[in-house]
């Protein structure tokens, strides 16, 4: 369920294009197709002739920006992002592109991910006398390039990108080019695309080159530093020392149902995923109806799979995007609800198969189980299309405490009856990783699914000692509670 | 498709609460429940402790209503509207609820509907002195209640009703009691419902009794005058000369699927339209896809009768309802997007059944065909969930003349070519009648169908002529044109 | 002190323009240079080729137009107003020009002044059925001139002029003309300018013809009415029942210094009241200060003829018109203070003489003398350039009712101890009549003075008994208490 | 005349309060106070129990802060700034306070002046990789700051200002104390008062004292370092090299008239400068009038020593400052004028002393010249109550070349033709200092005079080539044009 406060929050979504007029345009409109990636903040950096001129605010894109302000981004080249900023960080100073000066040149620079040592490298440089401005960690890869001792410009951008660690998907404009750089797991999306004018694209998701009709490139790979300037686009290799674990939310939750990323379609993937959980956890009932909008996919694929009838049973507000009145709690328990709603003429008297994609702190969950059943239905038999969460990520999605995982603090008995649901289950890891399917070679399909199992592709740097203690509290209550994934 | 520029457009919501306190909040989140029913303008009438005040503006609820206007909207009644304008006419003077302030009383009126005979109402009161203050047709009732000989306010308005012609859903709010009264053919719909407290609630669809926590108590019948004040509920006849005919275009794609009409649940009405156009129009095909989020009931409906997989093969922006910010002509023709995308990796290769909800200008039909080609469809088959629309309505959809219409411009073959689609097909009058099941004996299944035989439930007044005028014109062009609802 | 709470507020100000290209923008300027007049809420209505259309919007000029509103509203003609509005009635529907739709025609109306038997005219209209819109009094014309029966529009305008009692100065645009009417007694400011291209201007005062470039050309005379069309003006009298009686708080208060009533320039009017103030209550001391902005010149006149050096003692915040935000008591008691200060250097030590131009509530006068005492001056001797206010006033001033007005519940000592001064004058009413000069033979020097001796020029009408009724409960306390205007 | 785009724009106004609560709204009531010195941004940054949160924007004071921000601003310390920046680099970025945040610290940094070696610094630090974020000049102190091997804060600021050349006067919070330094030549005023409560308060014009109901303690001396904190006040020196040169525009232009600066109430030396000029400048007149508000003291002190009458010929609309539209200059030709009037009923037929504080380009002074004349005036004698402006400012005072000058591209003859006016008049150096009256021993009375007579109180710096480049090229022009201060 996107855009519900109790669910997971992704970090950002990047656009970035060269060579085209419009270029403040087009990256307006691949950040809207972007929104679901930040809701918090949106900027815009355009190269005008040379020079960097920025603007940026906070809220969605539409409240930081009117067609006076596109018409005043003229020029061939620009760079956007959507954020998400976690609580009480909220201040325009992170909002990016970040915009940086120098006597003689300027950059602008969008980030989507979390550096794990991002904290030591800060130190490092603060006892030099480095300011930063941000409180965000994105400002690092640029004071590292400007330290570096390196001749060209390139050779600086990859020595800083050896330097930092953790989950990026980098674009860095200048005068005269547009750099892309993503880490060497490639844990976050981006792609490159081509305008029919010549002109290249690089963004997060897919439905970024169709909003702007662009046409698919290539992904970019784990490890690869892309330069697009006067001469076209050039790919080459920061490091070799790469290995694909792409983000399985991403699959899961974030991305768009339209979007492809490394080939796979993100529908057609989930609805693999609601078929295999229907196969692992399949139950007698009346209808499969989804969570929406983000669970429909993998609704239709348990309904496919089971035989039951795939039924419209929540409807979501489709103004919901933009309120920020909400009913107090008393006015909540009265059932007062402003954005999802059941239909009660089709699931009143009906034993219906709720499939969410995934489960956070499982407030959210609760609160639609109680809908449907005060709407009349039978039963309600929540399927979950992904794995438990059970582990933080460090790598650019906003679960930083284990504390804060349903699945984390109670066993699969205790959130049934938390939830106040006929039945609970979820997606195994070996099915998620199936329904993917994903063929590069690397471990765990080339998915990172740390989240599911605590196993992280990379150290965790100046987040260990923070993970470690989290893991003896959690060990240290009575028993283990551990969900497991089987039916209950 | 909802929102769309071209298609069809509402005229209005309401929503009145009586006898609790948040009536102000309770009306905020029954308009936001009724938002997709009016986006260009908003209010609320408090009954304060016997003072009514207003607050309206132009726009979406959210640009009207800020938390701390709420909050001083403090009040144990209320009445509200979201508001559709045609073009030009969106002053602030014609946002409802239109306030009225006597040297000793107040009221406040809020209309969903159009009146048949409100020119020649308007004209005659005008000759004898009366002022006007918006340009809508909605003043005309206050005016006929003032000049009422009667001698109880319940009388007055009666008076009143009996002059007005057309279709009417009143609310009706005095300092001690709220009115509300229907139309004697029930154009539009009207509900009733109470809450945990007592307290009732009358608004345009059962949708926003769910959303304020109220159970349903009744439908508002044909010429009824409801009375809501301290005593509790009344109902009377106004008039006994009624005869159902209800908008089937509310079925069709104005409410919300989860509301429900007279009995009938409106995602059901258009699974089942599905359903028997997959019968009357069956073509050969891999998937069947709808375009959200009107037509997606229906696409259920189709897929589920014909044996094909239902798909999302489309997507819609859920950000859409907010962009004023439009690509030019040339950009759009370079693929660019910023509402709907085809998800390719659904229909790439595919002969797609699309399913749409109704056509009027075409417009939106043909960009949607050519989407889906772009995205690699091997066949479009265009199904219409209901008959071609031919007629223009006078009660209350903002179709107003029939040149609007492609389907009273042009034959089914020329509408198929026009769309670029590979075979087109309506719904037939009978199904519709059929789909909906309304059995309260009154003809026509007890709908309104107007718009697609030309056969009007009510004289026409002040309309007539005009009507008459543009059925000339259409026929004296060369051939017949008229539209079969068979297949081409 | 303009624009303090507790001063006098002036109830509007109009200007209206026929004749020329830019007349929406040649009413904003003048409007500008009227917006001492009132500050809570403008309008601009334009007639573009015959048709009417309005703007309007609670707040300063600015808040309501920008430079795009300004291009929208196109046309050869305009009317504006900038309002005052008493508390609880600042609402949009009073904001004026009032706007009037007809199915044949449209009106718009801007007035100021305020009528004296308006209730009764509303109450008789709405008995016939008579709908208002706004709370104002203003419509009453609009329905006085629809009820007509002359034939004419002029007769019809003379009809409901004829029937209005108090004080008004209206303008009037219809898609062919522009009136302009002025009440019996002239109560309310009016001139006509000429514009270099021949187009004509008429508004509350000169600063206002001024500032588009206009040069007077004649002061509308009580009982005219004038009409502007294509074949230019044309004055005629709807009455010859006049008699001058302009509000003599105009001269002393409300006008811009550099206009002309009648010929008397406003800041050479109020040196003279100075002057005359010097010469009946003198005194010794080291200089002469006023208060700024309205007190400036009246402080000159007293320096000049005192011979006592006139200096800059107390300062305005110049961006005092737009702040919202004010210190709490306590931090009030503290000495915090956001508008005005005194300037320590000039006042330390010193014996002043503190000019004000008139005293309402009196808060305003014992702050600004608690201001200088801190500031260190060894004296201060408040003079006021205008006699004592004791009675209310029902021609367009707000002051409603006796009881708010310090000097008619205190004696002269009494206020001077509540000031905190070390004496307190007054002006004469005599004086005021001198220094204003006018030479027109009407009584009273052509001047209303009635809220300086409660003899009121006309009938009080709807008001007398309120009237009475204020002035027999101020008589029934144990002692007289009226001030005299002799110094104490 | 302050506020019209042709003139001096000061660069800034500081203001920090410590040990009060309110510290934010004392802040904000202190910059209200001096608005006057920048409207193009302000920004407040608080100390909330060691924790420091900025907020900042563009436009004026009220533009940025309402009440609900203020009420969020709670803490016992807090800084601000208001800003005048010059054209292009209206940037957020730039607004201060500039927010510092380290993995350990926080600083925020308030700055009003301009530096003579930012770019050398900027440059040596960018080479050593530091990273800029604001384009301006002031955020070097903070870089010197953590460069600094001191190993006390208080040696590091002092390193640092040490290293610094210019004018300034910097204000720089931090968890638990408030530092404010000034240059060693004093070339802007900066001062120090108490609370009621204790507290202290240091800003750049004790009319912000005034505001805040707090006492003038101290001036801060040229090279002091003051620091607060919870034990107190403790001043010291980072140099004893000074030599008071304060800004002689401050005296004649900027400061509000109720400030005192080094003991001198800034009315009072501009009325004596006006006196001065009066027996430099004779001429025979009817009246003398100012241009409001800047030059009212001047002609104050101007018509006292000239024994010719004082009057109030022009007037400014008070609502001026915050007008955005502007007349076109077809209309501005037809006499449309917004900001300034003349009083014609004062003027006419008159011979007018015109009284000006100063003269930049010279477009102002002919546009109010004509003004007087189209009112009638018989003949304007402009007189300016200070030297020629003939040479760029460095310090502070937004002329940064000479040939936006007037006086250094025309002859007193050539200037006086330009404006049209019948004689024109400058103050002479000798009396400026003379009015000002500092004794403190330094050249020129104290007073930086460089933009009069070229001669800069320090070395140039960074600017030392520029200057030269631009004299060389006055110099090659045919003929000696400077002007000479007599009267033609």
């Amino acid at each position: 369920m996107q855009s519900e406060l109790s669910h997971l929050n992704e970090e950002c979504g990047v656009f970035g294009v060269w060579g085209t007029p419009d270029a403040a345009f087009l990256t307006y409109t691949g950040l809207f197709a972007l929104q679901h990636r930040g809701q918090e903040g949106a900027g815009i950096t355009i190269n005008d002739d040379g020079q960097l001129r920025t603007k940026r605010g906070l809220g969605l894109l539409n409240d930081v920006f009117n067609a006076a302000d596109l018409e005043q981004l003229q020029g061939q080249a620009a760079i956007g992002h959507v954020r998400y900023s976690t609580a009480g960080s909220n201040l325009l100073e992170n909002i990016q592109p970040l915009p940086f000066n120098f006597s003689d040149t300027q950059f602008a620079l969008a980030h989507n991910g979390n550096l794990t040592n991002a904290e030591t490298i800060r130190k490092n440089l603060e006892d030099r006398g480095a300011i930063y401005h941000s409180s965000s960690d994105s400002e690092n890869l640029m004071h590292l390039i400007r330290l570096s001792k390196a001749t060209t410009l390139d050779e600086q951008v990859k020595d800083a990108l050896r330097t930092i660690k953790g989950g990026f998907a980098y674009l860095l404009l200048t005068k005269d080019r547009l750099y892309a750089a993503l880490d060497p797991n490639g844990f976050r999306p981006l792609v490159v695309g081509k305008l029919p004018n010549g002109g290249f694209v690089v963004c997060s998701e897919t439905c970024a080159l169709d909003a702007v009709g662009a046409t698919f490139f290539c992904d970019v790979q784990p490890g690869q530093l892309l330069r697009i300037d006067e001469s076209g686009l050039s790919i080459s290799a920061y490091t070799t020392d790469t290995q694909l674990a792409i983000c399985s939310m991403e699959f899961i939750y974030f991305a768009r149902p339209d979007s492809d990323i490394y080939g796979v379609n993100v529908h057609s993937a989930r609805k693999r995923m609601g078929a295999l959980l229907a196969k692992e956890q399949p139950v007698e009932a009346d209808l499969v109806t989804g969570v929406p909008n983000s669970s429909l996919s993998a609704a239709m694929g348990y309904a496919q799979e089971s035989g039951l009838p795939y039924e419209m049973g929540l409807i979501k507000n489709q103004y919901s995007a933009r309120t920020f009145i909400q009913p107090t709690q008393k006015l909540r328990e009265q059932g007062v609800n402003m954005k999802l709603s059941a239909v009660k003429g089709v699931v009143a008297g009906k034993r219906v198969v709720l499939v969410d994609d995934s489960i956070v702190r499982g407030t959210t969950s609760r609160r639609i189980v109680k809908l449907l059943k005060d709407a009349g239905a039978a039963e309600v038999h929540l399927r979950i299309a992904s794995p438990a969460l059970k582990y933080p990520c460090f790598y650019g999605i906003d679960i930083q405490h284990a504390s804060e995982l349903i699945a984390a603090n109670q066993t699969l008995a205790e959130m049934r009856q938390t939830f106040g649901a006929d039945s609970l289950g979820f997606l195994s890891v070996p099915s998620l990783i199936k329904a993917v399917g994903l063929n590069t070679g690397a471990p765990n399909g080339s998915l990172c699914v740390a989240y599911f199992d605590g196993k992280y592709p990379t150290p965790l740097y100046d987040y260990q000692e923070q993970y470690d203690q989290e893991q003896e509290k959690l060990r240290r209550r009575d028993e283990p509670k551990h969900v497991t994934t089987s039916s209950y």
